[in-house]
């Protein structure tokens, strides 16, 4: 048997992460780390700060080369097959390092609920037989770095909240009924094509991270002044990672 | 100058505090404490419980008490005057007890950024002239909470979300384009006004706590036992706090 812990560890401050996360850490049989390539070499550096600073005994750690997503081709179903190929990545991790079972962690970026694999992939896990248990530890997602940075609410007072990807904003514009739209997974400035009159952004990128960037301004100002940053931090790191929440003021009737 | 923390807690688990907040709870030199009333008594308990796990040396504590919101006449007036009679409380606690200005924590349920009132009235009362510097630390949502318990992803793969209030989905029902849907503030299973055909529901109730219940299934099935099963638990404890995810299968085109 396999108790798979997907231990959320906040975006970057690893003052975010949560004491139940320190002792999810510290109870693992092993902390199986995915490396993702050079470009994001920072983040793997990252977990391994995390695991020196957390972990009160030693636990094995064992790093392993994530698979590349498909760029070519339909989104989803490059998806997908990443998935399954990850799958195979840990069901061969775990046969490897422990045959008997045990405790497996897996640090995961944000909190494991938003915009991650890990979930799924542990599900794939299930569903092709293999004897997993699976236990989520919350972590602090990047939505919350960035209302927290900004120290903004996320919802408009006893209104609702999208939140949606840069792919979804570009494919069908600023969603229906929508006054709060969160935007995640963005290659690259979707919100330019959002209508800029009456729309105001927040706008951070690495956050929590040392080189953590805010903006914000209504969206008509703001947005090539947004694009200008990205461009340039892009070009200085190599890679940029960015969330961003945008508000219309509508009138809402006291319903 | 008054520096204001506000500190999100989680929702319940003592153990979703980041090492932030309890760094902030320990760098402060007065911690407000509101008293809800005695229904949720149970709460300012949990919020002293805390202070009394995590800080290391004494700081200074007062508690006081809340204002309550008028439940007659319309919703979001009724919450503005709430807030106004909240703003004018917190000003005289800090008159009273950091005349010379410092730093002011107040531990903030969840995250600060979700359905909450205190950077509203952090910025009433900047508007007014207090001189207020706000920071924000983030916390683990209920929403977390929940996804972490049920050990589900809280967006469909590369899908959006929508977050909203029993409120608004009693009043609008379904929220357009949505597929997956979280309700807070629930005063009373507005799933109920939900067409169940082909939608699943993931409910949870007092999060983190001792008495943790969690219930789920297609809708159709699970509403009425969700109903009996909250009516139950409100009998028992006095109050209920719960939230839950619904989702509708739709077929995404891979763009
Ligand atoms: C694969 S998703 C993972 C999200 C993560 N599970 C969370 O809870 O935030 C990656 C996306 O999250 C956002 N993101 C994650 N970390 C970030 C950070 N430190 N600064 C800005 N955005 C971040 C970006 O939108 C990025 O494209
Ligand atoms: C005023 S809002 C505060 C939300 C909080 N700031 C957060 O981050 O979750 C209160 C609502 O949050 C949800 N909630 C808060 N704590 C909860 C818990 N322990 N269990 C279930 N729901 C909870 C319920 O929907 C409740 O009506």
């Amino acid at each position: 048997m396999i108790s798979l812990h997907l231990i959320g560890i906040g975006t970057g401050n690893p003052d975010h992460l949560t004491a139940q996360a320190v002792a999810a850490m510290n109870g693992a049989d092993l902390i199986l780390l995915p490396r993702k390539g050079s470009a994001k070499s920072d983040l793997i550096d990252l977990r391994r700060h995390i695991c020196a600073a957390v972990l009160t005994a030693p636990v094995r750690m064992v790093e392993f080369d994530l698979p590349v997503r498909d760029a070519t081709g339909p989104y989803l179903a490059a998806v997908q097959d990443w998935h399954e190929a990850i799958a195979d990545t840990w069901r061969a991790q775990i046969a490897l390092h422990l045959p008997q079972g045990g405790t497996l962690a897996l640090l995961v970026w944000g909190d494991p609920s938003l915009y991650d694999s890990t979930l799924r992939i542990a599900e794939r896990l299930k569903r092709d037989g293999l004897p997993i248990d699976v236990h989520v530890v919350p972590g602090i997602t990047s939505i919350q770095a960035l209302t927290a940075a900004h120290a903004i609410p996320l919802n408009p007072l006893a209104g609702p909240v999208t939140i949606t990807t840069g792919r979804l904003l570009r494919a069908q514009g600023w969603p229906q009924g929508a006054d709060t739209v969160v935007v995640m997974l963005d290659a690259g400035c979707a919100f330019e094509v959002v209508e800029p009159q009456g729309t105001t952004i927040w706008w951070g990128a690495y956050l929590g991270m040392a080189h953590q960037a805010l903006e914000h301004g209504p969206l008509a100002e703001a947005a090539p002044r947004i694009a200008a940053r990205r461009a340039e931090l892009r070009a200085a790191y190599g890679w940029v990672m960015d969330v961003y929440l945008m508000r219309r003021e509508k009138v809402r009737d006291a319903q």
